[in-house]
């Protein structure tokens, strides 16, 4: 494999676009665009580097008054760093590229950057480098995290019969997204799960090596990521609605279809993991939760009480025109 | 040596205060922030990773009614790379992260993709990821550029004694931005040289591996730059204003303090390069030229048929006050 199939949207439309008939990956690349990382071939051994870029941009996907620019920074690193536990990456670091306003100047590009190497720390990241640029219109900042993948865990190796899991509990970022932009300050669990959300580097490695066999993270959407999941993997995905693991005071419908919550979506073959799952939930002190299965076929489909639900498209599409889509409505993502 | 220090200016005094006090960077980095890359350890064998960033932001680095989508793409790709290049890396690959006002959406988007990646088979880079997003307040593209780095040429190498060399001719960037801002249009030599410089990629590993003991790329400008490789080599910098190889019809303190050319400022002890010169220029169509030397002592001196010229503060700051700096008046970087 050297490139991987994106699922629906116009976003991804415009990537395909981008990346049509691109000629084959040089010697030095072992795995190209479209999966949550790039994989770069070491020139011995067998552990690749893993590379991905997130970009975080004000009024796009956050406003800066719902948190501090320490927390604009770290969040941007916390999210880039999950497209690594995606792979089942070993975390290496980060590059870090910030423009701020040139009212704010220097010390606003600096406690975002602050921000970014305190997350980068605490995640186990170097911070290598990055640029800074004064005079922007809005805070933007673009993430570059590299990481060491000895068995990388693809979005393409799902197979029908697998089941699907998830992480933790859903639903927490999109559901304090949705009580800034109704003017209320959201619980503080949501508030915390939108700006520190916790890249799961260490339950995906602990997953790869128990024979999972695909991995994506959940930045879009746990509907809209299985998409992703089941396009890479040539299957079709089933989740059942009643499963899936919302955060506390989360709908369920919420928790399905709210993105930047950066939990992990993991097929595994039947039963490898249920018997896993309890020794999982006491290390990490983490939930991990059966949500559905792979099929033959292609696409997602939700189920409640064995009756398919129509959930619209979901998640966000930054290329969506007014009013199409229930995210975007929302004017962030 | 793990950390490169950094030459003058409120950018990079910014750049010093998010660095302050890190750790020593981890056991899988080589060098971190400071030098043109970074340096990644391999897990075995004796060839370096080279990771770098380069974002360009419309109204700071460049105005769109300059140029075309495909060049803001094809610019940034090729600055990016010019980072491997100061290292004398070869090419693997690059992640793009371009933002789009909303009001043109996908198109933009995606024109700047194409341009990213024409630019980036040009240059033997694959495309290797990235992030779209829309509804930004100005069009905005961060490149990530990755690179193999056999005998990586720092910053820090240069010694007392050692003779400095610019490949090309200067000013020919700035030359352009100046017209632009004067209402004008270049001449079509500067506005090439904005849009599509190039990474001196090949003539960078020649000139490593005829012994050259340090480098980096013009990005600032040669007398900023100048700055940074005494900074970091722990030297002073002497430089012969009337050397300087200007671009036609370029002035020559432009081509002295101009920035964006993304030519090589390269160190290496006497007499080394002298008898190359001349194989250099017939290999690679491309000028190599002499312009001071490496003393004891720090900063950069500019002299003028033995006589030291001022010439201000060299380079553009992104964090100077309105009228500080004699670039940062016009506007753009």
């Amino acid at each position: 494999v050297t490139t991987t199939r994106l699922g629906p949207g116009r976003e991804f439309d415009a990537i395909r676009r981008i990346l049509a008939d691109a000629p084959a990956p040089g010697p030095g690349v072992a795995l190209a665009a479209g999966d949550d990382c790039a994989l770069i071939r070491p020139e011995s051994g067998n552990v690749y580097l893993a590379v991905t870029s997130d970009m975080a941009v004000e009024g796009v996907h956050f406003r800066s008054e719902w948190g501090s620019p320490e927390e604009i920074g770290g969040r941007a690193v916390r999210a880039a760093a999950s497209d690594l536990a995606a792979m089942a990456a070993e975390p290496i670091g980060v590059l870090a590229s910030i423009a701020v306003p040139s009212d704010d100047g220097a010390e606003l590009a600096e406690r975002v950057g602050r921000g970014c190497r305190t997350a980068a720390e605490t995640l186990g990241l170097d911070l290598l480098g990055g640029d800074l640029a004064g005079g922007a219109q809005a805070l933007t900042v673009d993430v570059t995290a590299i990481g060491r993948a000895r068995d990388p865990l693809l979005r393409a190796g799902a197979r029908p019969g697998d089941e699907l899991w998830v992480t933790g509990r859903l639903g927490g970022a999109a559901a304090a997204v949705a009580a800034w932009l109704a003017g209320r300050e959201p619980e503080a669990a949501w508030r915390e799960r939108f700006w520190r959300p916790v890249p799961r580097l260490a339950p995906a490695r602990w997953l790869a090596e128990r024979g999972a066999s695909a991995a994506i993270d959940l930045s879009d959407g746990l509907a809209a990521d299985a998409g992703h999941l089941a396009a890479a993997s040539g299957v079709g995905i089933e989740l059942d609605l009643g499963d899936v693991p919302a955060a506390e005071g989360v709908e369920l419908l919420r928790a399905l279809t709210g993105g930047e919550d950066y939990e992990l979506l993991v097929a595994a073959a039947p039963d490898i993991l249920a018997d896993e799952a309890a020794g999982f939930r006491a290390r990490f002190d983490l939930d991990l939760t059966r949500v559905g299965r792979a099929v033959v076929g292609a696409g997602v489909r939700v189920y409640r009480d064995d009756e398919e639900v129509e959930v619209g498209r979901p998640g966000f599409d930054h290329f969506e025109g007014e009013g199409d889509g229930a995210e975007s409505k929302e004017g962030v993502r």
